[in-house]
């Protein structure tokens, strides 16, 4: 009997969205997940690197195999920034569709990327190809996405907190400000001094203030709904928690409407996009663990600034989630499916 | 159309074991909750209460109403000690049947269960009928069982680590050591000093050093095993950590096997008791979100003290998912029933 | 022989600004501490209530009595807001002097205060005596006041990052934002459930987002300096740590000058304002423990936005600290006495 | 004018125990802080690599220098195992004190250490000369040492709460159990995925079950009070916490005291030994940032077993704090000269 599952590879996945996409795919009912790649990890058992999916997951690490990726419906990329782009378009012209988690594919101009990323494009032919996988925005593109870029957490967070007010134009484009917290695993699973509990823990501080490698993409997505530049400051933060990001968005009115029913229309029909009631403010914990993202907003006495918190969880609607609801997209499945998950709380 | 699902009804759940409790029915495909009572929030949308719970769970708490619960195939007390035995027996005889997960039905001892608890049991003729509902060792009985205590959390953990040693009769029964580590979910969803962030974050401590509820009720359960009284000494500590039970038994070796194969044999069929290789060293990370106990065994230096590792999701398996364990057996479904969620790491 | 030392008084002093303030004064070489008062704790050993104090302080909370009182040179206040002016008049009138560490005496206008509070102020006529003590703005008449309201833990971080910038007009006056992160000892030693470890801890929020109390107080501070009212948005987050504020402060350049010389510059003669070198991001551990506020000045991509960051301890800084050195400048000795307490870190 | 302080150099200090070192230092009274050497950050302002230290050191680290070393009244080794045996010879012939923080002198027997740190030992000669630096026990020793081993960690606690019973034997000495919990900060600062904060952060686990170095130090000193070879279980355990260490001892009633008036008798004239009043449960909080060792001894039940808790600050009781112990003996001063911190509580 043939195996109806989408086949399904990973590439990389040794890592924290590699973790969290193996854990949800391993609970995915349409998916077969086949092979998974890491040279560091060959030979291991998968469940021998994360006990927490021992018994979920039988699955050995093998060294990359292009024979093995090219029989697969569909790859993931979990690994760093500039692996993708390395063996990306040999997968595409074997009709095999993709979704990078990492940065390699998100900017569209390929000057841009080679100036924040401080390396070469090796095909930025494909640049223009890949569909940004920000569902809310680009769904339509993403069904029949070959290539699907997954956004990065605090991008995610960000534009899903602007998008309403954008696309109404009802905001000054100019003097926009993110001020973003971040739990530490954004930072990756990696051997750093900056990284150790006894570091971060009971501490608090914002970092790459000067400029961080998100802010050429939120601003890229930010204007192609506003259909204009738009200026941002864009300051993150390292907070003590394992998971979650919280974005805190300053804008300026220009045009005043009943902003909690636009919010609320906006994301309707969005399965993973909550408006919380007026007057609520969402905290990261009532999303840790889902594919969830709680938005509200305020104006506080009344002023000119409107205040947007937005709040996912960085390693699901973040990353690995948002890759299987683009994967879900691209397949005909129900958006939801296998990633109904209610938050962990407490 | 009938709905063929399982009623269900709990009593309580504003606390920690309540929402978790309501997590996991809320994606469990065989039941349908139907009705939850708290005085104190009657009225209240519960995921008003738990935001967590938005979009997945369309209940009100309401006033506790003998008719409701009455109709209910099963009922979960998930209320303070001291509750379920006030209102428990009109739903045993309206053959509802029950599942406390407080501690009034724990104790086979009526004086024991006044002596510890400090209050005259409301019930103590159903004490004898009720069921202890630790599926590794009664399942049989929780199958058909009217009443099902279900385990406090610290002899969860400590009962899985040395049911294989006692059944076989290959340790002393005096002088064992149950030192344990519990996250601070344990004390329950509350307000007070002591369970407030600054008072237990960045600290260590013990508690209830000279006698803890939960001595008698393993006592008990291992007395069951052993077919003998077990000398014990039970100390229960403070984790700063929001889940998770640490329990770190010693005992003394009387005959010496290979201890590595006896735990592998014994708990060869459980699907939620997974012994780890020899050698290794559980952490409560990788059981949090899962229904799973991890343990593994250790001789230290080949002398007589064994020392046996166990650990739990104090909220699941050392409370709501063993309920919900407990509810599968006694409906005759498939044990891990809404049950195989992967433990959220990181 | 004479004790020529301070005679310090505390009414209250159970909270967290309590136990920092004993801590502090315990090891200041020129402060007796005579007396601290608590109704609810009168008859009991402060080292019973604090352990940490064991071996280094020998004093019993008592009642409080107006003659003991009388026969200070200093009363602190550390007592929930509105306890202080209902009986520090009768203090005043006796020549004590007093440091209020709440907020009965930050604002000067009653409405405003009365507005914010909710309650109708019991010494209206003394807030015009009272001297905001802020040293590095009013120095001069901390020197010779008899009232002194220390500031609050977010206008002192802000209030810091700003100054020097206002002083100079370099920056619009409308338009500032203060995107604050406190740690949870800000919320104060009380039970509540919103305090409780398993719903803080692995989480993070933002709260009074439509109006927090220090909004009127950071106003009216900057408003001073700036010989103007000042537009400030002021939204303050909370964060799993204990100790610790983070401002991160937004303004638009109206004069470009040399801003790291300049606050290198306003601060050099300052003994608790550390400019950090150019570039850098200062955390919040790095002065716990400490009365120290380190600030950073950034200009991202060379825009009209400022971004100031600027970290205190909320508990030493923030509070009690400030509070020590405010006595100290009162009595004419080393403002950095008894406060020279490097950061623990890690 | 001929400077009298103790004039101090320090070898290594870029760990915790350094950094910790360097804070204690830089407050006290009676030494001059002269060099402090490192290879990798040669050339670097140590208040650049801990900026916590701004303002109060004026220090640069440097290479390795014999003869800078020489001129030192006491050197202090903050390097990892087997760095001090390597050069201290020199430095004894030049009679220069040493104090080394690491393991290199703690153990009498060559072989013993060979064998637990997996290396040659530089100078077995030596071992013989060093006093094991726990005043507790050794104060006289300390007093003329030239050499002195600084105690782990874990064996400062564990000693602690077990001296008085050995000292009377009062306790069988088989069958010892150490059940200790330590903060994260006790692995030191590297970088490495094991220590990473999503890693540790939420977790317990216990670790090196089958042998940690420290056992053989614990048995070798409990063995010199007891007069007797002990049979010790020591099982560590990692805590989601930087600082502190919990040791709860279990052991066997020989013959029955006062054990509360023992301890209290004991340690009466001990400026660092703290024996809390008799039910009472230390918590590592309320010693974290001091010297003192905290302890409590109770007997469920009534029964045979003891339970001891004994709680210090790793860093500075279990080494920092330690070391600057000994210096004052050694040097004749006060012993609690520049040691009188208070817990840093919240």
């Amino acid at each position: 009997m043939l195996d109806s599952r989408i086949n399904v590879g990973i590439v990389g996945g040794t890592g924290y969205t590699g973790i969290e996409l193996l854990r949800l795919l391993a609970m995915h009912p349409q998916v077969h997940l086949s092979v998974i790649t890491s040279r560091t990890e060959a030979g291991r058992a998968v469940s021998d690197l994360f006990p927490s999916l021992r018994g979920h997951l039988d699955l050995v690490f093998t060294t990359p195999d292009a024979g093995l990726l090219n029989q697969c419906d569909l790859v993931f990329y979990a690994t760093p920034n500039g692996v993708a782009m390395e063996s990306v378009v040999s997968l595409l012209e074997n009709n095999v569709r993709v979704i990078d988690l990492a940065a390699d594919f998100r900017l569209k101009s390929q000057g841009q990327w080679e100036q924040w990323y401080g390396q070469t494009h090796a095909c930025p032919e494909v640049l223009e190809h890949a569909v940004y996988g920000l569902p809310e925005v680009n769904r339509g593109l993403i069904n029949t996405a070959q290539l699907v870029a997954n956004p990065g957490c605090y991008p995610t967070a960000v534009q899903l907190g602007l998008l309403p007010l954008l696309e109404k134009k009802l905001i000054q484009t100019d003097g926009i400000i993110a001020d973003c917290k971040s739990g530490v695993s954004g930072a990756g699973r990696k051997a750093s001094i900056g990284s150790a509990y006894a570091e971060v823990s009971e501490s608090f501080n914002a970092y790459s203030v000067m400029g961080h490698r998100h802010l050429p993409e939120i601003k890229q997505g930010l204007a192609a709904v506003a259909g204009t530049e738009v200026g941002l400051t864009f300051v993150p933060h390292l907070t003590p928690m394992i998971r979650g990001i919280h974005a805190t968005v300053y804008a300026t009115v220009k045009t005043s409407v009943d902003f909690q029913a636009l919010y609320e229309s906006r994301y309707s029909d969005e399965p993973f996009v909550d408006v919380m009631p007026s007057g609520s403010q969402p905290d990261t914990r009532n999303v840790k663990g889902s594919n969830v993202c709680r938005i509200a907003i305020h104006r506080p006495q009344g002023g000119n600034t409107l205040v947007i918190l937005s709040v996912i969880d960085n390693l699901i609607k973040g990353a690995a989630g948002q890759a299987v609801q683009n994967l879900n997209i691209m397949f005909g499945l129900d958006e939801t499916m296998g990633l109904k998950h209610i938050a962990l709380v407490p």
